[in-house]
């Protein structure tokens, strides 16, 4: 496995493979791997003759008060597990080598991206977009893999690929859950032990909604208040949002009929943590 | 010589192209093609083993009381003239399969594109940008071609390649006039008889200008009166901006010492025409 710190060598790699007519699947990552990534990992691997993961927290898609500095790294540990899971290629530029001092250039997506997360984190998506575009164009990827925790994420991707035409085959990789239904996300690590212990009310309120929904409670409303009753059980957590939005326009719905993205994000104080399932039938 | 209309189809060939490690170079144009042009696909054609040439009158670059009805287009002579030159395809799409209803994405820049042109036509840039990615990412080349006409849309493209790391290399095509001086441009055809004869006003205020620099002069407004001067000789001609900026960050200078370019656009009444010149040692 290559561990490549520079941009213009990692593109030559890539565009080299592209030339022998090989496929590429990446997983970008901010690193702090864990089984959500690895499972990207996995997805990639079986669908491309190279595997390239990017470790790279982007400064860029971070607001000004948000935590850039305490995101929590391991580099050493990402690099074996990356080895462990046969990666060709991990690609760990820092960022002055990814941002020239005076870069002017940036993407933005002015529909998708205005709620949900977008609304609490302005600017976060375009700094996203930006950093996926230029990790497509440095790493060459005929397939790129994301996780479906990041939902919103997952569709602004998807809609930047189809609006700048990016040859790129985008799979959403399935939520991975802790034993107790708690999110995987590197944010966790952040938790003290009792936010740790309560950090399980954003799946439990989504269980709630899945129950009404199931039981034939269609009302948005309804099925919210039922989320927010199980979340008082856990007074650490602040609630930021919690929507429910069709699955590919996110506009907000007020009756179920389509399928239906429920996302929520709640801040404790050492982590803000996001979840979602989708409701189809 | 193929013409191609799909987008993806146009994706497929230049993938596969890629896929054989064979270069190739785009000429993204509006079509209505003259000598400038061709002077382009020259270029390209030395540098790759495959020559693509886009016709494309792109709207989302034109503001709502610009040209886009009107802009010249003749494209039965466009293809004589590709296929006279060697070009393997010509890519025409429309705008439709272009730009999706619901688009949502889009590129900008927001220092080298903000003054000149940026600055009596708003979104100028950002639909040239937005445009040129989609066409490099459907058209895969390994060197573009563009010309040094377009001064400010060259710098703000090379700006762009570098911030988002488009594996091309961009190549400027020196400026073609006709045999008075007027810079050869598809909107020259828009001209009236007299405006026509007036046209050859912008080159001669350059050459003014060069003059007066040759001869020493290095302080920008008394470079600019030179040329003003010269514009009272051309009445039809109405000054939209004449400018002195540092040929790499496009600032305003008021002396001259390092490379300066000197731009100017001035309205006609049936077209808006562009003209400029780097005063360099």
């Amino acid at each position: 496995m290559i561990v490549e710190r520079s941009p213009d060598e990692m593109q030559a790699t890539a565009l080299e493979w592209r030339g022998q007519g090989l496929s590429v699947g990446l997983v970008p990552t901010m690193g702090f791997l864990h089984e959500g990534h690895l499972s990207l990992v996995r997805i990639a691997r079986a669908r491309a003759e190279r595997v390239v993961v990017s470790l790279f927290v982007n400064p860029t898609q971070f607001g000004p008060s948000e935590d850039y500095q305490r995101y929590p790294r391991d580099e050493a540990r990402d690099l074996e597990l990356c080895h462990a899971a046969g990666v060709d290629v991990v690609f760990a530029p820092d960022a002055p080598s990814m941002y020239a001092v005076d870069r002017s250039v940036s993407l933005s997506e002015n529909r998708l991206s205005k709620g949900l997360c977008g609304a609490s984190r302005p600017g976060h998506f375009d700094g996203v977009l930006t950093v996926v575009a230029k990790l497509f164009l440095l790493c060459q990827p005929t397939v790129a893999v994301f996780g479906e925790k990041d939902a919103q994420q997952l569709r602004v991707i998807r809609r930047m690929v189809r609006d700048l035409n990016f040859p790129v085959a985008i799979m959403g990789g399935a939520l991975v859950r802790e034993s107790d239904g708690l999110a995987m996300s590197s944010r966790n690590k952040l938790l003290s032990p009792e936010e740790r212990s309560q950090a399980v009310g954003l799946h439990q309120a989504l269980l709630a909604i899945q129950a009404a929904w199931e039981a034939g409670e269609v009302r948005t409303d309804a099925l919210r208040a039922h989320a927010l009753k199980v979340l008082e059980r856990f007074p650490l957590a602040k609630l930021d949002y919690l929507e429910f939005v069709d699955d590919i326009s996110l506009d907000r719905v007020q009756e179920i009929s389509e399928p239906t993205l429920v996302a929520l994000a709640v801040h404790f104080p050492s982590a803000r943590l996001i979840d979602n399932l989708v409701l189809q039938r």
